[in-house]
């Protein structure tokens, strides 16, 4: 049965030395959460996900979801209990304003829990995520009325929320979209029409299921921009607050999917059930990306999970496993063969992994630290640069921490050698459950098309050109850090390849778009690279700090020291390739007629 | 239903224009394969794959193998017709020399056949792939009565072979294995042990099924220098060739896999089941070896032909599906969006894939040729050369084509969407069954540190040197053909890498050889990347001289030498990355105490 201890430590040392939480306690939330606080919190939670969710991962998997005759949904043995555990211990409301029941806690916690039920059991945390995106919607878009109707309610758990973007015929071109909304003359709509990829569209955990619906008011125009966002509950709400009678909204059936089978995605059948406007009419896009760029974060985050989890098992096994001996001469003669963690080879696979983990945790949590302060800030150029950085990593913490948390669990799973491959072992499910994170909530090839072509030149550049200068004014002042050789040069050099790849889109790309699609996925990634390594730096520059003050931890840092400088060996050179790449241009790619593929 | 489409025309004319095969006609077996036999017999092939394997291959995966009460196993229906069909039409002794009942044609031929068998239905071919691995073994090692008891019912399909290693204990690391032999004072020995992992070792296909096993007979040494092989038949032959007892070999039950699932992956338990010595006392690994390295070479293919076949699908989908609308403005306005072929991003992921599944075919033919110019060439030199050959591109083709070929597996599916994580879809099974390949036959890593521990210092560095040569001379006889600008001069940068790598382990990695072991996956994969290279250039050669010919056939050429381009811009910079990180060195990876994993 594969094991999992939440990171608390790790994540301690990034809130208290690398991007230290107390600065920010001037904002809303902020000043409830001391270093203290946080760490119980924290640790609380840790239980949570090692004691009650890790040991229904394996058997979720193996269970899956099962639709009934009737068309309700059985979840497998154990989530219910689980779901509730995670609703009483109040954690879906971890980061919502108290008004509507919740902590009002800095979200940057919500976000590292969100990693931590993630590594424990996808499938199952998939189902209050979607919950906390839904509240996250209509927080911001919702009626006052709708917010009291729906937000207690779901805040403490009692009901789960969904997001039904997709049809059979669009998914990332959302202006195709049929599923019709006619005016009831009440103020409501009737809604009809077929979803299909719904999330925990349909379960037996909660009294009542809201489902946030795109689809088009009659008579509103074609495309995008006729689109309106509607809110459709399972049951309808009685005045009073109870639950009234059923809407006429049902799963078809649910899908045999590559993973998260503990996750039940439903084809949902709208057949004229009652809706409610959320947002302004045929504004339903703009609605719904305030609950994407939520979800994009989250998804993010689920990559680096499944890296994470993968990465413990695998360390666990490399220990454990006894094959061969050490190139340099037996390290365990006492034992029939060394285990296999003395390999190079392995060595350098796992380091490979962990020197991942610990610079997209520290992203995730820089960017988590961002989006609080553009939510909470008063100050309007704090607040404006938050904002910039959101819009600027959002695509690449989705597209990046989801391609590399999937490539991540497959090499953890080929440190198991034919063990990974039997589905008892545990490995093949967090490759199977890592490889929808690059496909959901917009397919990489979609973040990438976003950070280019909308991200890049949003406000003549503004944001790219702030972290140009932030990254490059920690290159300057610690260039001759002695303690940070190894790490400013190689980061100086990618920060250099980036900058000119974002020339070269500039100078290239404005007069022939392909040139910018050719070259956006390689330019995504450059990006990712460029930001892991600037993690790393700042890493190490705490991490000596940390050192210095002789408080016990020398061991811990030099083993954060020693993974840091790997990366910067061995993950940092891959700027130069990208960077190839995409000032190769589209001519050959766009070259090839259609008919010789 | 996931369509496929074996590539004859492409094996064509690498096999008419790339690597002429009509050059070796003075090779047993060559004459009888002209031109036009070849084309016929590989014609005749691609029918059976396309028509009769591809239909069974997500059934096949959708509904497993079964292992009954009684210890026999039933594999999905239709894979036993379609085995027969497979034994019927002779394809089992291709290149099996005629004496014990084959066609003794060239082995290339079978080869090329295992690819498309492996696109069509990679858990069904295994079964008869692994028999010609077992009739391999046989050939070398088996005495004259074992070849005349088992080879001819196994050329004709009638009986099949299983290889039997790996123990729950040991895997890579043979020296550990448990499993006895006593002798039975009649000749035979009493084998009783218990293997793992042994694909095909128990079904409802064959009449008998032939096990290689190997053991340790009673007081030889410990370690590697012990172990024997044996034949060990699942029902013993009588001295008349019909089948008598039942011997003592069952299977205890069938693994439940992330893919494969129509092949039953076998607990074999042997209970003084009675085997015969197969070559020498205690040299059995090397009489294994035999089987291995075709093994290993079948692997290698069945990485390509997962990849061609979730290309061929990609493609399907990409000019099917309507979603977006070109950079560009509308490519179809009278559509309601464009096939999202019509997108950069889309048609760079498709070209990554198909630059790498043509350079990788011409890998497999030219490896193939060498294989069979080594087994059946009368020239000293010539055939010193070729083997050569074979030793240094078995690790490359097995490690690098099962690594890219699964990597291409999940770009493919990535196009689909969410489409792609739907089992019924098929490209799931695509990835799931690839990942397979990465592992057995000896993990990539291993196949990393074959090639540089052993494989490159072999005869003082002489395969190596010949190949450096070869590719050398060929970027000097052509660097002034205008025809073949972006193709040398990429190929000779590349080349540069791979000797400086080269020398990088010859100055550093005799005194430490963690060296080595750290770098020998990227080193592999630069081999990998120089050999790919080397085949597009050559194939870009061919390619012009065919197009002069002016035989109709320049749509075609100038589709190849764009994918050509493609692949030296895009891919072949990935070599300056492999060089920078093997000669980072292993400090870092070694300085890593265990415990900070």
């Amino acid at each position: 049965m594969p094991v999992y201890k939440a990171p608390v430590e790790d994540v301690m040392f990034l809130l208290n030395d690398v991007f230290p939480i107390e600065r920010h306690n001037n904002l809303p939330g902020f000043a409830d959460a001391t270093p203290d606080v946080v760490e119980a919190i924290l640790a609380e939670g840790a239980k949570l996900c090692e004691e009650v969710f890790t040991p229904l991962n394996l058997s979720g998997d193996q269970e899956g979801c099962t639709r009934n005759a009737d068309g309700s949904v059985t979840t497998p043995k154990g989530f219910k209990d689980a779901y509730e555990a995670y609703a009483s211990g109040g954690w879906m409301g971890l980061s919502v304003p108290e008004e509507f029941g919740g902590q009002g806690l800095p979200s940057v916690l919500n976000t590292i829990m969100q990693e931590f039920l993630s590594s424990s059991n996808l499938a199952l945390a998939m189902y209050p995520g979607l919950t906390q995106g839904a509240i996250a919607a209509l927080l911001v878009h919702g009626t006052e009325e709708q917010k009291r109707t729906y937000l207690p309610k779901m805040v403490e758990g009692a009901w789960t929320g969904t997001m039904n973007l997709t049809e059979p015929h669009c998914g990332t071109d959302l202006g195709l979209l049929k599923t019709k909304a006619v005016p009831n003359g009440d103020g409501s709509y009737a809604i009809s029409g077929t979803k299909i990829f719904i999330s925990a569209g349909e379960h037996d955990m909660a009294e009542n299921i809201v489902h946030l619906v795109l689809a088009r008011i009659e008579g509103a125009p074609q495309g995008t921009k006729g689109i309106s966002l509607f809110v459709v509950p399972k049951f309808i709400v009685n005045d009073d607050g109870s639950l009234g009678d059923q809407n006429g909204v049902s799963c078809g059936s649910i899908e045999h999917k590559m993973g998260i089978h503990g996750n039940a995605t439903c084809v949902m059948n709208y057949d004229g059930a009652k809706g409610w406007l959320v947002g302004q009419e045929n504004r339903g896009l703009n609605a719904m990306f305030v609950m994407m760029n939520e979800a994009r974060l989250a998804v993010g985050v689920q990559g680096l999970a499944q890296s994470e989890v993968a990465y413990q098992n695998a360390v666990a096994y490399a220990k454990d496993r006894l094959q061969g001996r050490s190139l340099t001469g037996p390290k365990f003669p006492d034992k029939v063969a060394d285990p296999i963690i003395v390999h190079p080879d392995v060595r350098r696979t796992l380091l490979s992994i962990k020197s991942f983990n610990e610079a997209a945790r520290a992203l995730v949590v820089w960017t988590g630290l961002n989006s609080d302060i553009a939510h909470r800030s008063s100050d309007d150029a704090q607040r404006q640069t938050a904002e910039d950085y959101m819009g600027l990593m959002t695509p690449v913490v989705k597209g990046v921490l989801t391609d590399l948390g999937f490539d991540n669990a497959v090499k953890a799973q080929q440190m198991f050698g034919g063990h990974g491959y039997i589905e008892e072992w545990g490995m093949s499910q967090f490759v199977r459950d890592a490889r929808i994170a690059m496909i959901y909530e917009g397919a990489n090839g979609i973040q990438a098309m976003d950070l280019v072509g909308r991200k890049l030149g949003k406000d003549g550049g503004r944001a790219i050109m702030t972290f140009f200068n932030e990254v490059g004014a920690f290159c300057q002042e610690n260039a001759d850090d002695e303690n940070l050789k190894g790490f400013v040069a190689p980061l100086q050099q990618g920060l250099g390849h980036l900058q000119q790849a974002t020339m070269w889109f500039m100078q290239n790309a404005m007069a022939k778009p392909d040139n910018a699609g050719a070259g956006a996925t390689d330019y995504m990634h450059l990006f990712g690279t460029v930001a892991l390594g600037y993690m790393w730096a700042k890493i190490a520059k705490a991490a000596h700090a940390k050192k210095s003050q002789g408080n016990g931890v020398a061991e811990k840092m030099d083993a954060k020291l020693l993974t840091g400088r790997f990366f910067m060996e061995r993950m940092m050179p891959e700027t130069s390739v990208r960077l190839a790449r995409i000032s190769s241009g589209a001519d050959v790619t766009m070259a090839m007629p259609m008919e010789a593929f």
